[in-house]
């Protein structure tokens, strides 16, 4: 449901469900039945747009019970994950569920994505907000701590947003096939270095840390510059790759 | 094939065909046989590991005819074009065809993306690059002018990387499903400004532009610092949606 | 006055003023007397402290009427017009002053900066924030429109912050001494062009054209990141030469 | 002596010098009774312009013996540490002598850079470009550790660009008067945590830490665009203020 860029939001429609905006709301039943890109009529006059929603849509819910993965940083380790279709992957911790959300998009119907939390309140928001993706079959939701082994094996990627990776990296080694990739999120300075000297000593190879800014601009004829305001930090992507056991 | 850093490639075998790099050389028949993730060895003793390509391998090929997409630039376009495993995607100017390679390789093998450019050059450059990446199943590529009409509809996406998409937006309106987005890259600021007008003009939605900067970080114990030198300019992407054309 | 971070101001004492901030005030005539470094008590009990005034200091005063100049643009500017004592510069518009503040300061008593605006708001804004940094002996300034011609020669630097600054290039290149600087100020990329090819047909030479971004750092023990948010724009400033006349 | 943007040079004429670029030489002689601004043809035809140098000039200096202060950071510690006309100010490790040479102009010539460095070599180069610049009598240069005792008292302000500069903070404290700065460049993330952390240690206030990152942009009429590559880093500024010993 789209208004304009500060009015948006995705929504599963339910029987008795309303939509609220400060510019009018509309009973979800009022909605059944009309195609996408067909607009709709809130209380208040005020047209609304059905869309399709992409994955950017999702980076704008306002469910969040923990920072977020950006859209900026989602992309990229979506990337370095090399994730496609059929993939098997885990995903520590889920928190909101957003990147999930990207990684089971990617995934398939052949893949699975194994995502781990020690807060059962951050798998219950996952959990909905894969509900309302509609993609809660390819997600398997689970309430541990990845310090501690997990039973998976020959996965196509690890990514971790935790706030001490470089104590999960044996389990990251043990689930993952071999010359496979390691993506790790991390805020503060300090958690790239423990992590990168960690998964040097642990034997990963191809260790690269990223740190990507986004500026948006906005245009008007004869006026085009940045926005005044920016991101200016989110996080630093590090990434590395598994080599064969005894080539470590 | 992996050596280090600057030492890496992606090969197809052949059975006459030779891999070099200044550290010795080795048969293609030296290969075969060998499991991901073994170790061989060079002509001169170095040993090189044989990994899985992830589509940031193929941003290293060699073989360029034009200026290609970065990762952080292609990640955001495949992240923010919604592509997922099924989807059909069009795709102009294809040029190297690095884009290409992580299009086809997320749409899988119920999707397709559908390749144009107006250089058969370029064409042909892409060609081999997604036989080395065992695409070209998933990838129609035709020597075609997108200014021009294009017989396809109802694709879920449409890229372009054009000198002057803004000439190219009936044809991306004409091909796409409502409420499905196009995404371009430019490299000049001037192109932002007459894409996004003319994206306004012919009733895009959404409009959004945005500039990645990438940063890659050194790791030495007590010592961590952002490299010294990056890329400081690479493009544009800018977003839109397309929306019924009788809302326009 | 520093108390902490966000409450922190530059205050000329009079004999019945008082300084209020959200902890408490405190009368002026409780602080005459006191040394620079000293301590003094708000009503309600807080402690704040007596600094003398630097350059980054007059950037946070609250007495704005126009867009100001950051500190990291201001510090280029100056650098890049090579001020130093004794130098004759002209500002044009002087805007809110804190450019003007910082030249001023630089000059010395044995220089001068000419500082003109059409807006005699902004003149009596950029006057009393002189005052306030007992600078307003080393600027002269003056309601003018520099698109017209002005009675000056043989200064040291030109520095603009103007709508249309290409056009008012004749006055500055009347102005300048052979081989001396104009650094000017623009907010948007359009302004880049005109500028740039303005100074170019004009017949200024070693023209570049920078954009700073400044991002912050907190530092916690153990954890140094970015801040989140920063400025993600304010202009670019375009650098260029005067040369003889007939060398053009 | 400029001829494009690079080759340039600041040159000081001696009777019997020669100066060369790949586009031809020029006798010094040649250029003696030439004024700033005129032109002065090179040995095969080319024209090279005599323009009176700025501090950026001096950044250009080909007599590097380290990593010496770019522009965007020197301009920067010279604005944080409020340096004007007749400011005492020291600074440790000169180095190459850039940052010294900003200074010294500054400070003008009723004021004084006390320069400290543990090299020769690197004193001597200082003391090279700094006659270069024809600014020896506003310097003082000096063989010293500063992580031991200097005596000086009551200066301005201190810039450091030391490896360890958390050990050299209380010569920073005693030489400084109440309330002015210290202003201190690191290239690491793990120098800047040492740092800031030493200086709460001590006492500082109003610490800050600030990175700039520099774009240069190209114009070309209807394509504007930053420059591909840039300096990805350099390092990082802390700023801070000493208070009165008994606030500490």
């Amino acid at each position: 449901m789209y208004i304009d860029d500060k009015r948006r939001t995705v929504v599963k429609l339910t029987p008795n469900g309303i939509l609220g905006f400060d510019k009018g709301f509309i009973k979800h039943s009022d909605i059944v039945g009309k195609r996408i890109g067909e607009a709709v009529e809130l209380s208040r006059g005020t047209k609304a747009l059905l869309l399709d929603p992409l994955p950017i849509d999702y980076a704008s819910l306002r469910k969040r019970i923990t920072q977020v993965i950006y859209p900026k940083d989602a992309s990229l380790m979506v990337y370095l994950a090399g994730v496609q279709p059929g993939s098997k992957v885990m995903e520590a911790g889920v928190g909101t569920g957003l990147l999930t959300i990207v990684l089971a998009r990617v995934v398939g119907d052949s893949g699975v994505v194994y995502g781990f939390d020690v807060d059962q309140e951050c798998l219950d928001c996952a959990r909905r907000n894969l509900e309302l993706a509609g993609l809660t079959k390819r997600v398997v939701l689970q309430l541990h701590d990845v310090r501690n082994p997990v039973e998976l094996h020959d996965l196509d990627a690890v990514l971790y947003d935790l706030p001490d990776p470089w104590e999960a990296l044996d389990t990251a080694w043990s689930v993952l096939r071999t010359s496979k990739p390691i993506v790790i999120f991390v805020p503060t300075v300090n958690q790239i270095e423990k992590t990168v000297l960690a998964m040097r000593k642990k034997g990963f190879i191809d260790i690269h840390v990223y740190e990507t800014l986004m500026r948006e601009y906005e245009v008007r004829e004869g006026a085009v510059r940045p926005h005044t305001r920016m991101i200016g930090h989110t996080g630093f992507v590090v990434f590395g790759r598994k080599i064969e056991e005894q080539l470590r």
